[in-house]
């Protein structure tokens, strides 16, 4: 057995058992090992970008890493913005990065590169295997990082003569992979309970991370119906259970000015599985915190902890346990909708068709603005987002969520601009037959961008500005995009289309893509 | 006048008028005050590996730097492949990466990262701005860096409130750039002539970087006429200009068997901004280096020095200044050929069709390992390959050197597995009007990598393996995937129509894709 046959198996060993890849000749030894050894699902994605997103929607929905296969430092940089998006949704990766043989890195052949450096920025973990005698150990504590709560990137560079080396017998036996303790830091937990007693209508409860999960918004909502208090979600959110029969849980504004009038009535802020929120961006003469002044922050749980306990017992100090959840009622049959594609209509739209468990994948960052409102009343499912602002998270994402599950739909909201990031993801939707629904809405610009340029004071922008957040000359023709890497596409133009496009592709497997011309 | 137009101003008066761009939220400063100041072409590219690959191919036409524009880490992150080949073609490259305002950075908004670790494994120079004060001479200093010889990767970082801020009055001047000056370092220059001398026909003159301009393949050519000596370019061409009437500098092959034979006949190697030759990759029991063992190295000119003033005074040294070059003849007019889509019947194609100073971009590893000597007596042209193995590097260099070369055709030669890479930068020659003839090979597969899998003895592969170097399932429909992005296409599946494919698309303005069914 060589290195890379050892380090399948030890992946395999660990339950990690899916590989997203896009290996090159440094990385054949793993591929062969791969092949040799049955029971890694391997899914290539033709760019890596495709292959890190992937990954992250795969943990969001698996609550379980990925691994993926990447083609030296070049592979691994191609990666690093979804890893990006990844590490701030605190998703758990395992990526295994090729490396000459250690012999060959003296050379300085081309693709040689300081992998070391060009993983740290995006990791949590990196080691290179020193030898083949290490590798089990390595590949289990890479497993092991990437599982901790919260989850981490974690990046074993595979040395190609560690991949082709034979395992020494009888190496040490591994050590089960022990999950990361989780912490339990609820230093301020008295001073919460305090304040929901005492000031309940100046107290905002904010979840985030796995905070947003059914069984934690539930009790929250029995918080909420106990004491008065208010609750949202961070504007970021890797996965909000939501929708009908659930607690709504209205995640903060993005922009800056509607994210201090959400948070102004507030003289504390409790913390669970969230982070004190902040703008976006800075801009001159506007504040970074979005918090009122003098705001108070109380952690009752981070991510570290099993946020689900901490509101537990939090409950159980209020009397709220059999507080009937502040939730928003049932399901409410939505008449299907005629007109212009606005974003409300779509939204409403989006709503009335949606199916049951279904996961959506958002990153309409122009369009997309309302449908956190539009959408609360919909049929149950799950809203993934980009955790860390890198464009191009949605269709990658797509294809992760629908492999962790089979059965389930995905619908993919994507602007024009950030799917143009990685529209090679539509391909390995395509070749897996995903249940993918994506609906590209063609505003034909960086959108967001331009009410960003006129924000900074450049008064009315001449074509070279202008071009620099169009798309058009020449307009992008999303169908044949779509046409051209397998996957059935249909243009849009107005609501009733749009529905009956969305509900068509519900009932048909594998993926489509619905072009919706603004 | 604030930072960013302080940071325009000097870019312009520093002779960088190129800039290829993704702008995000903390670039708008510099976006409005490109719009502001005229003077710089402004480009976009619809992914940051299409921004960089640009200036990596504008930098080898222009022989001056192009100057970047990136948003934040992930901006950056996306752009590091295309930067990685950029660096080891020894292009240079002004990167200005925008930041989040320095007071933002301690709240750890979701795109916040280390932008200087993610600059740093490609780039020889990286510098944040620290203030608006300091903008002038920082952007001057990035300048200087990228101009020297050779060429660097220099990355500015801009904090947005360095952008947003007034320059104060009177900013202290900003020396002029002064070129790197070129070191001398022909230590073995006595050697060499006496190498040349008393051994030639075990002396090669192996050329690399500049050499491999025309003005010094001739004085090489001369040195050959007038010794007996053997001449080569490396595999890996920044830049090689060829064709009939020059003379012929065979690049050394790909592969370790046949670039061991190659070089075998040789005691020792002549570097004429060469480096010592080794194997792209290393395997179990072959070797790294290519030449003999025992072979002696000598340095005529480093890549720092000025090539040409080497190989004139070894010209002088010889005697064979006067001594015709032993060039490859004149252009011989060719038949059209007909039939089967073979490597050599494509690579005679391309030789007839080929217009006169044509700048040829080669990223067809697997089809295209033969065009080297099919096309020695094509019309003069250029040929550059990717420097450093990342794939993805023909498409965006294709429209750097288009934009470097107004009037001259570009024609970019292009795996299908390489192409789903970069494909974006197809919609950036569409908006630019470039005079770009794109041909995909469209082989269905990353066919180089077949021959690794079974060079590692994996046996007959399996589905899984087969579906990772695989493109099929679905097949890739290039002309669709063109029609998309506003470029043009046609589907050839034999060399008469490929021929006349060529010759309608050098004779029509604009791009155009021939997928090439092989």
């Amino acid at each position: 057995m060589n290195g890379a046959e050892k380090l399948v198996h030890t992946l395999l060993d660990h339950q990690v058992d899916m590989c997203f890849t896009n290996p090159g000749t440094s990385e054949m030894h793993f591929v062969a090992a791969l092949d040799k050894i049955a029971g890694m699902r391997c899914v290539l994605g033709l760019h890596e970008t495709v292959v890190t997103g992937a990954a992250d929607g795969y943990y969001r929905i698996a609550d379980r890493p990925a691994a993926t296969l990447l083609h030296l430092g070049p592979g691994l940089a191609n990666g690093l913005a979804n890893l990006h998006n990844a590490k701030k949704a605190r998703s758990g990766i395992v990526n295994i990065v090729g490396d000459h043989a250690v012999e060959h890195l003296q050379l300085d052949a081309p693709l040689t590169s300081d992998i070391h450096g060009i993983a740290a920025p995006m990791s949590e973990w990196v080691r290179t295997s020193p030898g083949v005698d290490a590798i089990a150990a390595d590949g289990a504590e890479a497993v092991r990082q990437a599982n901790a709560r919260p989850g981490r990137i974690a990046t074993l560079v595979l040395p190609a003569n560690v991949a082709w080396s034979e395992v020494p017998d009888e190496p040490a036996p591994v050590a089960a992979v022990a999950p990361e303790p989780a912490s339990h830091g609820a230093a301020d937990f008295d001073r919460i309970v305090q304040a929901l007693r005492d000031e309940p209508r100046s107290t905002l409860l904010l979840l985030g991370d796995r905070a947003l999960r059914a069984a934690c918004t539930d009790l929250a909502g029995r918080i909420v119906a106990a004491t008065g208090c208010a609750v949202r979600a961070e504007f970021y959110t890797a996965r909000l259970e939501r929708g009908a029969g659930r607690v709504q849980v209205p995640r903060l504004p993005y922009a800056v000015e509607p994210g201090l009038a959400a948070l102004a009535a507030f003289k504390r802020i409790v913390l669970v599985g969230a982070k004190a929120p902040v703008a976006f961006f800075a801009y001159p003469n506007k504040p970074g915190r979005l918090s009122a002044p003098g705001c108070e922050f109380l952690t009752l749980s981070t991510p570290g902890d099993v946020p689900q306990d901490a509101l537990q017992a939090l409950c159980a100090a209020l009397g709220a346990h059999k507080a009937p959840a502040a939730h928003g009622g049932a399901q409410q049959a939505q008449p299907a909708l005629a007109g212009a594609l606005t974003p409300e209509g779509i939204g409403r739209t989006l709503a009335a068709t949606l199916p049951a468990q279904a996961i959506v994948v958002e990153e309409a960052m122009t369009t997309g603005r309302g449908f956190d409102a539009l959408t609360a009343q919909a049929a149950p499912h799950d809203w993934l987002t980009s955790c860390g602002g890198a464009i191009g998270f949605a269709l990658p994402a797509a294809v992760g969520a629908a492999l962790a599950a089979p059965g389930r739909r995905v619908l993919a909201l994507e602007g024009d601009g950030s799917g143009m990031y990685t529209l090679q993801a539509l391909w390995t939707m395509a070749r897996e037959s995903l249940d993918v629904t994506v609906v590209i809405f063609v505003n034909r610009a960086y959108g967001i961008l331009r009410g960003e340029l006129a924000a900074v004071g450049a008064g009315t922008p001449s074509v070279r500005a202008q071009d620099m957040l169009s798309l058009q000359r020449p307009d992008l023709d999303w169908s044949s995009l779509a046409k051209g890497m397998g996957v059935p596409a249909v243009r849009v133009d107005e609501l009733q289309s749009l529905g009956q496009a969305l509900r068509r592709s519900y009932a048909t497997p594998g993926p489509t893509l619905i072009e919706a011309m603004l």
